[in-house]
């Protein structure tokens, strides 16, 4: 077993899982805010340099899995680490959000496809030449991932 | 506290921190393999159609951290947040891997920057929609990122 401690919160207009952007490429303008504990915060310096970071959270809302799901993008089963879907084994979520300035320790952000109160495990600076790929294939997505932008999620992974 | 559990074990050529390359962008060519415990296996359905996937893992060798620490892209002492130290208040590694192929519930991998024995927390397939960004501000490592695939992990982070 492995133990994490959230390191902050997440705080965004999603209340409920249902009606959600599944992506941040759906939740453009949607701002949050990251309210990190005190104790960490020393940590966040040189952070506002970057325009893009990648958020590592906790799906906190769902709970348990399946390793076949129908996912929002798609109406026939999947194996679930083909899929974003939040019930998974261990449920961590990544997202990238655009970071618009940090202020008396508090981050705020914009593209947020994230649920308010959720805990945050992470937080890392986006690098294109890390994360950013060329050649891709997305296999059972490659039709669809066009349509993210649109797609909202519904209660299917509470 | 959060509990999570491995779903597996990554095995790569590196069996020591120090000479590793620090991204898969300094890792082209290195191979890998993924051993998913039999119980998660039938999740892998599907994935073999994605050209690259997400891993997220723990960073086992790794023991506690600072919140300031001198990267191996510079010589001064940034926020780690601003940082890919492996050092964190939660331990949790991220890379994007080139998926060669599936086979007997085996995952072989390339442009591995992962050390040997790794414990695996999660796959995720990579979509370009979702985690591929444009328009990208990298503060301190504006200049260093373009030699990322020169650059050799030291054991400042054991």
């Amino acid at each position: 077993m492995i133990e994490f401690k959230p390191i902050g919160t997440i705080h965004t207009p999603f209340t409920e899982l249902a009606g959600m952007p599944i992506q941040p490429a759906g939740a453009a303008g949607v701002r949050g805010t990251i309210d990190l504990l005190d104790e960490y915060r020393q940590g966040l310096k040189d952070l506002d340099g970057f325009s893009h970071i990648v958020l590592l959270y906790l799906f906190h809302r769902s709970h348990g899995y399946k390793l076949e799901v129908v996912p929002f993008m798609d109406t026939t089963p999947r194996g679930l680490f083909s899929t974003r879907a939040p019930k998974r084994p261990n449920p961590i979520g990544l997202s990238v959000v655009q970071l618009e300035r940090i202020e008396n320790g508090i981050v705020h952000i914009q593209n947020v496809d994230i649920l308010d109160g959720t805990p945050l495990l992470d937080i890392k600076p986006y690098v294109p030449e890390f994360d950013s790929h060329t050649n891709i294939r997305t296999g059972w997505l490659e039709q669809a991932r066009k349509t993210v932008h649109k797609r909202k999620a519904d209660d299917r992974f509470k």
